[in-house]
C-alpha cells in the first residue's frame, strides 16, 4: 500500500498548503462585525423572545439581500422545510420527491407532514437533483390526474419537489422549474447552504414556491440557531408566518388558535446575532470564494482528485469545498479521512444516501448510481471564512 | 350598569395598588445577573449554536436545581413535550389524557404524534386536572388489556397522561400517580410554568416519566426561545438526547441517523442567558411570592374575586397571578379586561378550553364543567418579579 499511503500525504500536503498545520474545524464562525453590539442592545431592551425589533430587522434585511418579497425567522432549517412542506399543501401520504444526496433533514420534514420521501438521482455537474433523469422517470412511471402527479406504482400523489442547492452549489434550476410546471408538482428549495448563491444571477431560495435557509452553526452566516422561509407569494407567507407562530389568530387579549400550530419563531435574541452577521455576508462571501481558490491551486497538480466548482450560469457561495475522487481512489478515502482527522484538520465524506439511513430505507426511488458514486468520492474540507487570512 | 362600572374601577385600583399606574406588561424578563457577561464569553468563544459549554452547564444546574437525575435542553417547551411524548410510546392513533384548560401547546404536542387528546375536567382547588374525577371517569369508559388501557368507546389505547401545573400552581400529584399507575398511563408533567415549583418539597416536573419546563420570554427564567425535558430514567434521558439532536449516531466523521430525528437542540447563545438567569431564579421565587402576597392583601377587601393561591402541600412559584372572579361577575369579565388593557396594564382571560379551538373541536372529553365556569372567571394580571419593587 505505499502508494495509498504517498497519495493520502499528498492530498493532506494539499489541504494543509490552505488550512496550515494547525487544528482546524469544519467551518468556525466569524464574528468580526456588530454581533456583540446588536446582541447588548437586544438583552437591554430585554425583548429577547418571539417578538422585537430585530427579527423584524433580520426578515427585511433578508428580503432586501435575497431578494425574496417575504421572509419569515423560524427556529431551524428544519423547521422552515416542515412549514414549507405544509403550507404547499403536504399531506399524510402524499409522495415528495427529494435528492438522494443530502442532509437527512430534507427527508425527516416530509415524515413530519406523515408524508413518503421519494429519493431523485443526483447529476455530477451540480451535485443536484438531475432534472432531466427526473423527467424521464416521472414520465415512465406518473400520470397526471385531475391536475395532480400520481405515481403509478403506488397510486400515491407526488405532491411536490424539494431540490437542495448541495454545499452551496445551485441546481440545475431552469430545467427543474419547466419539471416541476410539467408534472404538477410544488417546487421547494432546500437553500440551507446556499445563501448568497445565485442562478443567472437570481438568489436560490426565491425561484420555487418556497425557499428556506439555515442559520446553524456551521453555515455561512449564523444565528446560534436559525432558519427562514423566502417565498414571493403573499399568501403563502402569510400561512407560514401564522403556523410557525402557534397558529394564534390576532387578539388584544385572547388566546385563540384556529390550526394546530408549531412554535418555531426564531427568538430576537438570535436575530440580533443573525442581523450583524448578514452586514457581514458579502465580505464572508469574497473570502469563501478565495479559500476555494486556494484549494483549487493546491489540488491543481494533483492527479485523480478535484475541487468542485460552480457551474455556468451559477455563482456559488462556496460554503462548503468538496474534494471529489476518481472512483480509482474510493479504497483510500477512509485513509484520508483518518489522517486528517488524526492531526485535527477536520474532513467529513459526504452524508450518507437518504436511503442507506435505518427510517428512509423503504423509500421508493430512481436508479441512483450517480449518487452511489458521489456518495463513495466526496470528501468535505475545512472551509471557514477565516481561512483566507492564511 | 354603575354597580358593573363601579366594580370595574374598584378592580382596577387594586390593581394599580400592585402594579402604580404606569404601562405594565403581564411579564417582563429581568436581566440584572451574569447575562451580558455568559451571552459575551460565548459569543468570544464561537460557539454559539447546538454544542457548547454553556448547554452542559444549563443542563447541569437544571438537574441541580430540580433534583431530576438528567436534563436535555431544547428549542421551547412545545418540543419538549413533543420528544417527552414519542420516548414515551405515544404512538399514531393513541389517546393522550390532557386538562382542557391549557395552552394549545399541550394539545399540539398530542397531535404532532399523530395521537389524539382526550381532554380531562380541571379540579377548582389547583386548576390541574381532577385526579378523582379522572380516576372514575376511567373506571366507568376503559379496560385495561394486555396491560394497556383501552377507550370501550374508540377501542383506541389510551397512552399517557400530561398534567399541566396550570401558572405554576402544582397538581394534585400524588392522586394523579395513583390514576397513572392503576390504569397504565405514562405520567409526563407538562412543567412550563412551574420551574421552581414544589410538591411535598419536590419539584413539579420530577414525579413524572418526564416533565418539561420552558424559558420563553414570558417565563420565571428565559432563554429567549428555550426548553428542557427532566427526567429520572437513563434510558428515556439517552432516547431524549438523541431523538432531540437529529438522531445522529455518534462517530467521528460519519452522519448516519437511525431515526426520524428532530433539529430541536437548544443554541449554546440561548443556554448562556439560561446559566445567568438560574443563578438569580431563587431571588425571582421570592420576588413573585412579594407580588402575590401584594395582589393578596390590594384584593382582600373586595367581595366576590379572589386571588388565587397555592394548596397545601404545594409551593407555587407563582408565575402568573389569576384573579378568579365569581360566577355573579362573569358578565363584567371584558368589562374588567377592557378598562386594564385600555390603560396599558395588561391583563389577558385564561385560555381558552382547549376543544373550544377549531382543531381540537371534536377531542373526547370528560364533563368538563369546571374547566367551562373557570374559563369564564379567570383574569391573568401582571406578574414580573420586578413588580416587588413598587
Amino acid at each position: 500500500m505505499i502508494h495509498s499511503s504517498q497519495k493520502i500525504d499528498e492530498i493532506l500536503g494539499a489541504i494543509k498548503k490552505v488550512v496550515g498545520d494547525n487544528k482546524v474545524s469544519l467551518h468556525e464562525p466569524n464574528f468580526s462585525g456588530n454581533e456583540w453590539y446588536y446582541v447588548k442592545q437586544c438583552l437591554d431592551s430585554t425583548y429577547v423572545s418571539s417578538v422585537g425589533k430585530f427579527v423584524d430587522q433580520f426578515e427585511s434585511d433578508l428580503a432586501h439581500f435575497t431578494g425574496a418579497k417575504h421572509v419569515i425567522a423560524v427556529v431551524n432549517g428544519t423547521s422552515g422545510l416542515h412549514i414549507a412542506l405544509l403550507i404547499n399543501g403536504v399531506k399524510p401520504n402524499d409522495e415528495v420527491m427529494i435528492p438522494a444526496l443530502t442532509f437527512a433533514a430534507t427527508a425527516a420534514a416530509v415524515k413530519y407532514c406523515g408524508a413518503i420521501p421519494h429519493l431523485v438521482e443526483s447529476e455530477k455537474k451540480t451535485l443536484g437533483v438531475d432534472a432531466k433523469l427526473l423527467r424521464e422517470y416521472l414520465l415512465a412511471n406518473t400520470e397526471i390526474r385531475n391536475g395532480q402527479c400520481i405515481n403509478l406504482l403506488t397510486n400515491r400523489v407526488i405532491r411536490a419537489i424539494v431540490p437542495m442547492h448541495t454545499f452551496g452549489h445551485p441546481v440545475n434550476v431552469e430545467e427543474l422549474l419547466s419539471v416541476a410546471h410539467d408534472f404538477q408538482l410544488r417546487l421547494i428549495e432546500d437553500a440551507a447552504e446556499s445563501l448568497g448563491s445565485l442562478y443567472d444571477g437570481k438568489h436560490t431560495g426565491t425561484f420555487g414556491l418556497a425557499g428556506v435557509l439555515s442559520f446553524n452553526g456551521n453555515k455561512i452566516i449564523t444565528t446560534g440557531g436559525g432558519g427562514a422561509i423566502l417565498t414571493n407569494d403573499t399568501s403563502l407567507a402569510r400561512m407560514a408566518k401564522h403556523l410557525s407562530t402557534t397558529a394564534k389568530l390576532p387578539h388584544r387579549w385572547e388566546y385563540a388558535h384556529d390550526e394546530v400550530g408549531y412554535n418555531y419563531r426564531m427568538p430576537n435574541i438570535n436575530a440580533a446575532l443573525g442581523c450583524a452577521q448578514l452586514e457581514q455576508l458579502a465580505d464572508f462571501l469574497s473570502q469563501k470564494r478565495m479559500v476555494f481558490q486556494s484549494y483549487k491551486e493546491a489540488f491543481s497538480k494533483i492527479l485523480d482528485v478535484s475541487i468542485f466548482e460552480e457551474s455556468s450560469r451559477c455563482k456559488s457561495n462556496y460554503w462548503l469545498n468538496a474534494l471529489i475522487l476518481d472512483e480509482s481512489l474510493v479504497p483510500i478515502r477512509d485513509g484520508i479521512l483518518e489522517a486528517t482527522n488524526r492531526v485535527d484538520i477536520i474532513t467529513r465524506p459526504i452524508w450518507k444516501l437518504v436511503h442507506h439511513l435505518l427510517p428512509y430505507s423503504q423509500c421508493p426511488r430512481m436508479n441512483l448510481d450517480i449518487a452511489e458514486s458521489l456518495e463513495r468520492r466526496i470528501i468535505n474540507l475545512p472551509s471557514s471564512s477565516i481561512l483566507s487570512n492564511k
